[in-house]
């Protein structure tokens, strides 16, 4: 059921067998299996997952296309509450490890907020992450096209800008270093932008100039664009360049700070996890983004079916066989 | 482009960048990912996936849980279609390691059959498993009910098999010890058939008898019911047992004896891979049912995507970074 302010009470009472901290494609993917596991289960979700911002979803098999992505979280959200699972809007402050338990201290509404304290045997962490964007002034300007043709992922979206002459939009020289020679697979026709906001070091200039990569120090100052397509940016100096696409590479905020009392393996910001998504608290599973490995929704959901699986044996191997006759002893065996 | 008869002969003499075997949930999302990673893709496909015989996927994101199987696997070929991808119907005889390049035999045709050999970089093993269904004298009375209320898959299927009288069909004596157990998490409503075909050892007949799990041993002449919901079974000797739903558990064959010349590290009949999907042979990856793990259909479509991506890591390291001045020396940089 869904939760909220009113109903919150008898909920903080009960023992869920998992809480899953996330509702996008991961977390959602785990709670339809947890519910169809028979066990007991809460997505709480502070909204707005990366997969939200998608405008069409390209790779992702059995959808068409030029899905949304909030089609498909809207889908896997009508799923999960068909199966009555709990789904709770709000914001996870903290989770502690009371031992064989978890206490998850939620934080619920916006205005006039309430605090919330749930309990869970196991914990799925799916809250993913969300892409630094280029910090301009007016950031409306950034959110018209971030999704549109200014993309954040490329291998999501690589096959969309093949040959097409391309902003890559840097957060750092590493980024650089890391992306853009990747990027020309795609397409060779690369600027890059620092929005002046750090200096590239010149063995690196000598690199991209080598490549013909031109690199744009001058902050931006807006794209220019018409029905969400950008076709230029104008920089902080008045000039003008003309791109058909873009591709955001400046770093991404990890969704896991109600995690950080909690001592957990970690390889560059990312959870590490053995096969089944188990992290190194043997109660923690992480899934999609917040893991190590490929952020790709359609490896997210599968992800959701394994965490949910690992959890499901445990539980089902402790509580043993059920006899027919304890559960029907009025009927015959023949 | 869908080859055939006609029009094989081109495609004999290119070197795909993979090729993948099995036109399932995996080898299609494989596709989709190498057709946008523009790398060139043959996928070969002998028919009748084992999802194609499901006739709801209960838990899928993104799809309502009443789609079948094989509207997945339409969507999937028509997304991979449209991404000018090679398909080819026909039945993969024998895989041969050239070396740098594999050479894949392909039996085309059913009637007046030719054959075709095909080459690659890469190979990615999808073809996955089908079940072994109780051998009656008329198949097509099984066909009737399996993939409806008479299920393959526990994991798949048994939220809907809750509480309900269930038949276990098993294939051998390890079946019954592996299954019934956890089967009784759905229900304990559970009579088990051997169908005449194994005799089950004395401890073993101690354990469920003390589980109220009646043991039928005469071999079953047919399933009885209407609307493709079977209702009871009938035995040899004209008894007839009343069910609501049934679970098969008789085995499964592994669609991978083309693989057999090479030696790949295998772990019960699975093909062992690596988080990426790679087997022990560094160009050859296992997707789906073939390699150890859960077989579901949305593990399955993610495993595409990472064999797709280390394929393609691969190939475009090794290819380098594409300056732009190259291609289009006539544009100014700036």
């Amino acid at each position: 059921m869904q939760l909220s302010k009113n109903n919150l009470q008898e909920k903080q009472n009960q023992l869920y067998d998992a809480i899953v901290i996330g509702g996008g494609a991961g977390g959602l993917s785990a709670g339809i299996y947890l519910q169809r596991y028979r066990l007991s289960s809460l997505i709480i979700d502070k909204g707005k997952a990366r997969s939200f911002w998608m405008q069409e979803l390209h790779n992702y098999l059995g959808l068409p296309p030029d899905t949304p992505g909030r089609v498909l979280l809207q889908r896997g959200k009508e799923h999960y509450d068909s199966l009555n699972g709990d789904f709770l809007n709000g914001f996870v402050e903290e989770v502690v490890d009371e031992g064989d338990t978890f206490t998850v201290r939620v934080k619920v509404g916006r205005q006039n907020s309430i605090e919330a304290v749930f309990r869970s045997k196991y914990l799925i962490a799916a809250s993913g992450i969300i892409d630094y964007l280029p910090p301009l002034d007016d950031m409306r300007n950034v959110f018209d096209y971030a999704g549109y043709n200014l993309h954040v992922c490329m291998v999501c979206d690589g096959y969309e800008m093949i040959d097409k002459k391309c902003g890559f939009l840097a957060g750092s020289e590493a980024a650089i270093e890391e992306m853009v020679f990747n990027l020309s697979w795609f397409t060779p026709y690369i600027t890059i932008f620092t929005h002046g906001v750090f200096t590239v070091s010149e063995p690196l200039k000598t690199k991209l100039r080598e490549h013909g990569y031109p690199l744009v120090e001058t902050p931006i100052k807006q794209f220019l664009g018409q029905n969400h397509l950008m076709t230029e940016v104008e920089l902080a100096d008045g000039s003008i360049i003309e791109l058909e696409t873009g591709l955001i590479s400046m770093g991404s905020r990890y969704h896991n700070t109600y995690l950080k009392g909690i001592n957990l393996e970690l390889k560059g910001g990312n959870l590490v996890t053995d096969k089944m998504c188990r992290t190194s608290h043997p109660r923690i599973f992480a899934i999609g983004d917040l893991k190590v490995g490929l952020n790709q929704v359609i490896i997210a959901a599968g992800d959701g079916a394994l965490a949910a699986t690992a959890i499901w044996r445990e539980i089902r191997r402790a509580a043993g066989a059920k006899p027919w006759v304890e559960n029907l002893p009025a009927v015959s065996n023949g």
